[in-house]
């Protein structure tokens, strides 16, 4: 069995193709659009086989969000540095999630816009991926302030308060940026650190964030 | 026609009614979940009359999102006073944001989450709400840059960024406030301001964002 095809494809391979193929159309279409023709035929395989393999358009779009969720937050992660300081790590952070969301805007729209629009079980697959990125960005502000020997400490509250509003910045941000041609991740993500880093008074006079080493990329 | 009713109420004031029900129930339950029966009850009017009036579940929802979008706006316009300097601008609009969707969580529920959750047509409701809020803080951040006499001027791309970041951070922290028991809209507001005003690295290092007048009330 299998001896006459030619260019058999492991079973795994052929699914990212679809779920590529996927993304792509969920990303670009929307949701309701998207038709599983569409699907079948950009990753190049018959439909009924895309329902053998992902079931139905619900369950491939579950796959696809979570696929999604995974890449970014595992990018997020490995961009940032545990042993640099906590305004460097934010800064590599800022510059991994602006880096993969921009190379990526079909699966940032599939996270951001599409599974939040077409009902709950979709939204909480993307509600389990943010959270994992506030604790993240929750973790860092603690040690943001642990390092600068605040006494006494920022509280909790306060620190879980800041990191909602930085993570709420990044994903509207993600969304601009994306949406707005000529608009880099890099302008993005220094746009982000010098608002979150320095603040808005001291951008408007002129003393943005610079990072504490001689190699940082920040200006302009 | 009409003489025998002894409570007879204007079709305004009944609609409204009707409308605060809806809201409630919308925000409380979600949309999927919530029921006619159980709006007409809450509204103290019959099933038949939330239809002659409102047509729809669908009709019903997208005036709530309206109503509530309408309100949002109108309460951050009234709270900012534009002979203020630019920061003082911002501590007022973002007071009287948080002010009224922690007074309004049901509303804030139906714009933020339900309204974005069940179909472009109620999210597109949403997103030209949110786009002027976005340009009334893009105004706000060009009349601060200006205020601070940079040469040059703040890039109008730079402007549009930093108010798409500030409002994102303030739609996360609104519902993160309002899902946090003991929090209240002061504190978002005061941490809002923060770390958009003075920024993580002031913060850090205990130097947040204080009024220029002596009357303010942003400490603790």
């Amino acid at each position: 069995m299998g001896a006459v095809k030619t260019k058999r494809m492991p079973r795994a391979v052929r699914e990212q193709q679809m779920l590529d193929a996927a993304v792509r159309t969920f990303g670009q279409r929307g949701y309701m659009a998207a038709s599983m023709d569409e699907i079948a035929e950009l990753a190049g395989v018959s439909k009924p086989l895309v329902y053998l393999y992902l079931n139905s358009k619900e369950d491939l779009f579950t796959t696809c969000i979570r696929r999604e969720a995974h890449a970014l937050v595992e990018a997020v992660r490995a961009g940032v540095h545990p042993e640099l300081p906590a305004d460097r790590q934010l800064w590599e952070g800022l510059r991994a999630f602006f880096a993969h969301t921009s190379r990526n805007p079909d699966g940032w729209s599939v996270l951001h816009l599409q599974a939040r629009t077409h009902g709950e079980p979709f939204a909480a697959e993307v509600t389990a991926m943010r959270e994992e990125i506030v604790s993240l960005v929750t973790r860092l502000i603690a040690v943001a302030a642990r390092e600068a020997h605040r006494d006494p400490d920022l509280p909790d509250r306060e620190v879980a308060c800041l990191a909602e509003a930085l993570v709420g910045a990044a994903e509207s941000l993600a969304a601009w940026s994306n949406a707005t041609p000529g608009t880099t991740a890099r302008q993005a993500a220094a746009t982000l650190m010098n608002f979150a880093w320095a603040g808005l008074g001291n951008l408007m006079e002129g003393r943005p964030w610079s990072a504490p080493e001689p190699s940082h990329e920040v200006s302009g």
